[in-house]
């Protein structure tokens, strides 16, 4: 998907809210719980899916959570892809990978998501091995390497924010190089939502480009400070929620309470959007 | 496998070799050209681990290589470590994953590999998302985490080496802080060979622990210089060869070949070692 295809979802939707798709089995509703775990979660990710397709422009299936299951797992992967490509054509999916490895090997990498009959739009890539680890996940057209560049977890704070002699962070070092090496049309950051005034740090490198914003949802409040701080003209931005989301009940009325706190979300946005 | 059963494994084979098991389908050896790649993978696999066993201390599927191909391909990559851990129980087998995200996230990643019916005993792991995202990788008795310090790649140069303002580079600050983390028991680095003498620099932040060591092989030339500024009293060091293996040759000797290079290696290990 290029990037007015996804700026158009989003003005149409009036939501710039990407789902995290993450399911831990123990945390499934009870309704799944009889189900074998070979089948609970494509059936999970599907009633998800179908609840909060509305309010959503993107979802994001980390692979962790995927690969944590064995080739049930990634099976049940492939089946939400192909479902969510084959019924919301429309939606910008995301492999949450944060892959990263030396220039053939990340060839193989872009491959695997890119490569295949349900593709991934995008894909999270680290960059701690540099630009021939980058590259090869830029040469396919349409699709989207998502860079961390500023993480919302504690361990940000160990080697992100170091300064070095020019009195630079490393994570501004690491936007100024990597948007040398892509286009806003082939490449975004990961910006995390809990550090929402760095924001304004991150537009200097990365002015237009579009940001995948974590921490957002299940923490709540800080959607204001994201867009004060992060949107451009076109939005720019793709904040995902997924625990708040996924597990808003474990009850019977599962979908219902995920499609209102998908629902939730996109009525600020909508009030957010330029 | 703790660190003093690799230790006696090295003694014992005068070898600290490990083989990176990357298979490519295009460089396979003809005779693996009629098999369907559901078959071809894990049938060359099972074979260059028969012809290199008696050499090698270690083995590294990198899984890239195996998610390339979908599900057959990760199916492969499980026969493959069923088949090292059944035949070959002595013999130490990390999943090259390069594999970092924020702590529930990791505690998956770590699932995926260490718990499972056979398990990896160690995984690569990238630094840059700090303290969470390494620490559930250390929670597994008797295995382990190889995190990325410098990595072999020409982009290595672009943020491994950003110097901070106490005039320590990024990969010294990280050797410093992730060892804090873990212990010689649990905590391997990834140290490129192509910076041989940058290895007396890594000594001063880890000087017992285990280093893997790749881009030794193919280039040849550079073991007597890891051995020099890396080597041990335990001798610490894992050395990888994958290309220069595993290719050695694409005709009906290719086994024979590839024994040939995995000896070669062997015997200069041998001579090196205290």
């Amino acid at each position: 998907m290029n990037r007015q295809q996804l700026i158009e979802q989003i003005k149409k939707k009036q939501s710039f809210l990407c789902v995290g798709l993450d399911p831990e089995v123990s945390k499934l509703p009870d309704c799944f719980m009889e189900q074998p775990v070979s089948e609970a979660i494509f059936n999970f990710n599907k009633a998800i899916i179908d609840a909060t397709a509305p309010y959503a422009v993107a979802y994001k299936p980390n692979l962790a959570f995927y690969e944590r299951y064995g080739i049930e797992g990634l099976r049940q992967l492939d089946q939400t892809v192909e479902y969510l490509k084959v019924k919301y054509p429309e939606i910008f999916v995301i492999a949450d990978a944060k892959r990263g490895d030396i220039g053939n090997t990340a060839r193989m990498y872009a491959g695997a998501v890119f490569d295949r009959e349900y593709a991934f739009d995008a894909v999270t890539v680290a960059p701690y091995m540099g630009e021939d680890s980058v590259k090869p996940f830029l040469e396919y057209d349409g699709h989207w390497a998502i860079v961390l560049a500023l993480t919302s977890n504690k361990g940000s704070q160990d080697f992100q924010m170091i300064v070095d002699q020019e009195g630079h962070r490393l994570f501004e070092q690491v936007l100024r190089k990597v948007s040398s090496w892509g286009t806003e049309e082939n490449l975004m950051f990961v910006v995390g939502a809990t550090q929402g005034s760095l924001l304004e740090d991150v537009r200097r490198y990365a002015p237009n480009h579009f940001l995948l914003v974590p921490g957002v949802g299940a923490q709540g409040g800080s959607l204001q400070e994201v867009a004060k701080y992060g949107m451009t003209k076109d939005c720019g931005l793709l904040v995902n929620s997924s625990r708040g989301i996924l597990y808003a009940s474990k009850g019977v009325d599962f979908a219902q309470a995920s499609a209102e706190a998908a629902r939730a979300l996109q009525q600020q946005m909508a009030e957010l959007l330029p």
